[in-house]
């Protein structure tokens, strides 16, 4: 028997991680109706965007007329990203951002250095003045974020135990803060996970913190996006996050190509949930429409499945299944 | 423990499935082309085109002259799909045509009236005539698939004991016609499948047809093609169809969108069995390669995952894991 979880959550990260990649900038009022139609959808939390360097993300530089822009639905956690302290007090100077707090660690030496020209024991190190920053401003931490957990085109293979070391680091973190050990976010940030290795890790990660809720951010580069998802589903794991339509990727992760997959499509992995039984609390039609209009404001085809096939409960209510 | 089997089997469906689908038709050296180029990755059998009516499907006119046209690798089956006995004839005239001999049965009555104006039940009975056919011709049944074997676009939901009746059908066939039971060709045509019900089909198989070699047909419509595939892995089945690229997608099954995704994409398939340590004998580089040639006769971007991003290969050439 399968150890499937009743009910999955899905955060959703499309409007953030969708057009932070394109080069272009894309109206307000389309980004703002897409993530207006994103809240219809059942979803309850959606990042809206990121507080980040207008010089190295352009595209980002509204992320707080963004905030004024939406219309807010009860229930709904609008939320954003930042990299650092400018960016967080950006967000609490922004219209009801939604602040959960995270941490950052890297499995990846390698990437640590790209993304931030710090070593991953540096950034490591660093995540003890988040924790303090958060805590004067009276938030607690959520998530701990690792990223590249799986592997990284920087460094190429990251050994599990490396990756295990972390989760050990985190909880005695935790510990000492006098915190509780916040939602390990396991990022598969560039693509290399295979099913065996997510349920490892997962198995993993519930060993060494058995009190923490697991989070899994997969990305599709490499096709496996919902093998991984659903490998993920079979350990239980019951928060994922993932971007609409497939929308996205990250710009610094060293792909060949830009056309690579980002994020797992929200709507594809909630249909596999709905598929096999699992409650989402989504309206996978009114997502689909979501979807679909993310593609007419990006103006060309994008990553997802179902949203150009479509669901099956429409078949369904025509079924003549007895007919053979 | 899984029972992932040692040596997975891949037959290549591109070629056919891509440049059917189409409107446009496509040079015949392009596509000889890219037949050479699936002949040097390790592929075992491709299927170069079909032998139907010109008048319902003119981008398959040349076949003949496509068989002409390659450069035969040793140790390569080059098949061909035919529908009728006229096709057979031209396949049987064509120049070393492999003849894979199939039987086709319709799990959902509609579809088999869609394609053939005759009911599932019609269609079934028809195959006692294709068994004497090729047997006159001196051909051995090698494989019998059951079509929309998970559901149907036309008729919505294919009770899985339906399809269990078919495999019972055919083994009781194979033994009053004194021939071993073919290879059970288990086809998710529409898009229907989940991972779960691929482990249980599979595995009713096993149970109804122990004799039989099983082969999935799985179809990327809904984005879980890649996690049934591994489903029917871990069940431990060793032979798959799918096509290079993501190619192609069946013009008759009734999507809503010429875009939805057909095939599963055999070099993401090949990616996911290399990454599981399970041997293809296929070379991924040079498959990724075809997959790209694929892409520039067709002139837009197509399904396939990793012929974007590249594999994994040259990121652990560079490795520096014990960095961190």
């Amino acid at each position: 028997m399968s150890g499937y979880p009743k009910k999955v959550e899905f955060r959703e990260e499309g409007p953030r991680e969708g057009f932070q990649i394109e080069k272009t900038v894309y109206p307000i009022e389309q980004r703002a109706e897409l993530i207006d139609r994103l809240s219809e959808t059942g979803l309850r939390h959606i990042q809206v965007g990121s507080f980040v360097s207008p010089k190295y993300v352009p595209q980002m530089a509204d992320t707080a007329l963004l905030f004024d822009r939406i219309n807010r639905k009860e229930g709904v956690n609008y939320t954003a990203l930042w990299l650092n302290e400018k960016g967080f007090r950006q967000a609490l100077a922004a219209r009801d951002v939604h602040i959960d707090a995270r941490l950052f660690f890297y499995a990846s030496d390698a990437f640590a250095r790209h993304n931030n020209n710090a070593s991953a024991e540096e950034m490591r190190d660093r995540q003890r003045d988040w924790i303090s920053v958060y805590r004067d401003a009276g938030h607690a931490i959520e998530g701990a974020y690792v990223m590249a957990a799986f592997g990284c085109n920087m460094q190429g293979e990251v050994p599990p135990e490396h990756v295990h070391d972390l989760f050990r680091h985190i909880v005695a973190m935790s510990e000492e803060e006098e915190i509780p050990v916040p939602n390990l976010i396991i990022a598969d940030t560039m693509g290399w996970a295979t099913p065996e290795a997510v349920k490892r890790m997962v198995n993993a990660a519930r060993e060494i913190a058995p009190s923490a809720r697991i989070c899994m951010h997969i990305h599709d580069t490499r096709g496996l996006g919902i093998a991984n998802l659903h490998a993920a589903l079979e350990e239980g794991v019951d928060l994922f996050e993932s971007s609409v339509a497939g929308l996205g990727g990250c710009p610094f992760a060293g792909h060949g190509s830009t056309r690579a997959a980002g994020n797992v499509c929200t709507e594809d992995a909630v249909f596999l949930c709905h598929e096999l039984g699992l409650e989402t609390g989504i309206d996978l039609e009114k997502l689909i429409e979501a979807a679909r209009f993310a593609e007419e404001i990006l103006g060309g085809t994008l990553m997802g499945r179902v949203m150009h096939s479509g669901g099956l409960n429409r078949f369904r209510e025509n079924s003549t299944g007895d007919r053979r």
